[in-house]
């Protein structure tokens, strides 16, 4: 494998009921064929032992010590960090009692990533909801990813998520909230601030010497200069003004309907969107099953597949692992060299 | 030509000064190659035959009195119907004196349509501002020939933009709006008389026995149960449970980010969006140069490339044909058979 030299990554189980934990059987087993870096699954030993029996998958498991036995293990067993708290998940049916395993799971990998155990972070999907029921009061994994990452007495990072596949990758500027919602959520510091990390992550990160950002546009055909809407002119191009007077290669406002195609997606490294859909509905329509959820603006790399726990279909070995094995490529690659991963 | 017996088809300039002219011409010198039904081109004999020349196209170009004389020349000459209007365009320089040819072109394609001697209606783009220095007083194009298509007396009919290609056919709810706007013009009965349009002419024009039409959220995750905005809920919940009613196979709200890939494309022939880049974006990303703009709820067909008039780039011979053709092709098979064209 490739990237042998690499640190290990920590890959956490997710929800126990969701598909997480087969999705890493699926993953390990495919380890050589998909050339994946060795990682460690923060979980529960019995568990994927009982899960991959009943998918019949040939994974064997084994507890490891330290993630650091997880390179030399990982050819011939899936090492698994075992958490303390217990696991009592049957697929499908989520249980707010495995809450302190699923938190633990993060809690430990982000520790080592910080400590620099652990090449980085693979998070496996969780469901809000249960976690809520336990007591859980982050609005959702990311931004519980910013709390632990915040330095004591310090500022939390902002975090910005990235969808990224190869030949796309995609940052909605407002994110979970209301189409109705966006126009006054758009602003010109929030745009700043989102392209500011993106271009910093880009060249630190992805290894991009010079980032090209596209920004779309809010409205229909970018406003035509103002019929339908001024967002673009009172908002985006001052942002963008702002970020050249930064020395940042960002353009646009771009009409996004003429955005994503193949030839327009090579006049950028990373577009810009102003919403939830305008960035998932085109990497959604071309790259389904590989694209990728990247964290930026955390102080170590963080990716998870791009989607959800899918209890419906949990525990019946149809879920595909396509996302998840992107994941940890993908992490692996900005764990390992840092540099020159295209966007 | 598989579709020598039916009704040509009339083929509007659009702006003299735009693409529209020469891409009839590139259209024409592709007949045989991409299978093309007759047309003739509502537009000027000396205009086409100095643009033939300039661009060193090998079009003989030869003025018809009837459009019933189309099919015969079609194959050796490119039709043309003479307007009486004079045409005095230099590409690239759009000229308001050439707004009563560009009008009249509409007028009497539109007119060769309802009285049944053309099969169909193709529009090359016009550029709206011209048109207004010359005092046009419409919305746009589709709106002027809804107008046309008026009965004296009688009711405007809606008209509704689908976009087309092979595969995927998107018609969005609200169109050139502010996304500010959509939240409030997103109403019930909007959404049922598009909905009944589409249902109509996929059944009358393209054949679909029983249409499957799926309406998308508007808000991220098609709101979340109302977590991120009660539209759903409230607006395109019921519309769809009026449609269901009414024998129309009308689902959703589904989220928009997940309706678009390759596998969720079967499952139905249309896609309804909430608002113009919702529809765009996804047809835009996938068919770029192939997607056509057909008009539905029209008393006849209607289909136009899916882009404008491209004035900076006119007379140098370099903008694709492939829209254009894409639309004499799908016009000539929704007039030909009006049946089984797939969505």
């Amino acid at each position: 494998m490739s990237t042998m030299k690499t640190r290990p990554l920590a890959l956490t189980m997710g929800d126990p009921a969701g598909i997480g934990p087969e999705l890493a059987l699926a993953a390990w087993l495919r380890r050589a064929d998909e050339d994946l870096p060795p990682f460690a699954l923060l979980g529960d030993v019995a568990h994927a032992e009982r899960l991959a029996g009943r998918l019949g998958l040939a994974v064997p498991v084994r507890a490891i010590a330290s993630i650091e036995e997880a390179p030399a293990a990982f050819g011939e067993v899936l090492p698994v960090l075992p958490l303390a708290a217990g696991v009592a998940a049957e697929p499908g049916r989520p249980d707010p009692e495995n809450a302190p395993a699923i938190l633990e799971a993060i809690d430990r990998a982000v520790a080592l990533a910080q400590d620099g155990r652990a090449g980085a972070v693979v998070t496996a999907p969780i469901a809000k909801s249960v976690l809520y029921e336990a007591g859980f009061a982050h609005p959702g994994h990311t931004e519980y990813l910013a709390a632990l990452a915040t330095p004591p007495g310090g500022e939390t990072p902002l975090s910005v998520m990235m969808l990224w596949s190869e030949g796309l990758a995609v940052v909605p500027v407002t994110v979970h909230i209301a189409l109705a919602d966006v126009p006054h959520a758009l602003t010109r510091e929030r745009i700043l601030a989102t392209a500011r990390i993106v271009d910093r992550d880009l060249r630190a990160r992805f290894g991009i010497a010079r980032p090209r950002l596209a920004l779309a546009g809010l409205n229909p055909h970018a406003g035509e200069a103002g019929a339908m809407g001024r967002e673009e002119i009172e908002t985006i191009a001052p942002a963008i003004a702002a970020l050249r007077a930064e020395g940042i290669d960002a353009t646009g406002p771009h009409p996004a309907d003429t955005l994503f195609h193949a030839r327009a997606r090579k006049n950028y490294d990373a577009a810009l969107a102003m919403y939830h859909d305008q960035a998932l509905v085109p990497i959604k329509t071309i790259a389904f099953d590989e694209a990728v959820n990247v964290t930026l603006g955390l102080p170590f790399v963080r990716t998870s597949p791009d989607h959800g726990t899918a209890f419906d279909i949990a525990g019946r070995g149809i879920a595909r692992p396509d996302s998840l094995i992107a994941a940890i490529r993908l992490a692996g690659r900005l764990a390992g060299a840092g540099a020159g991963v295209p966007t």
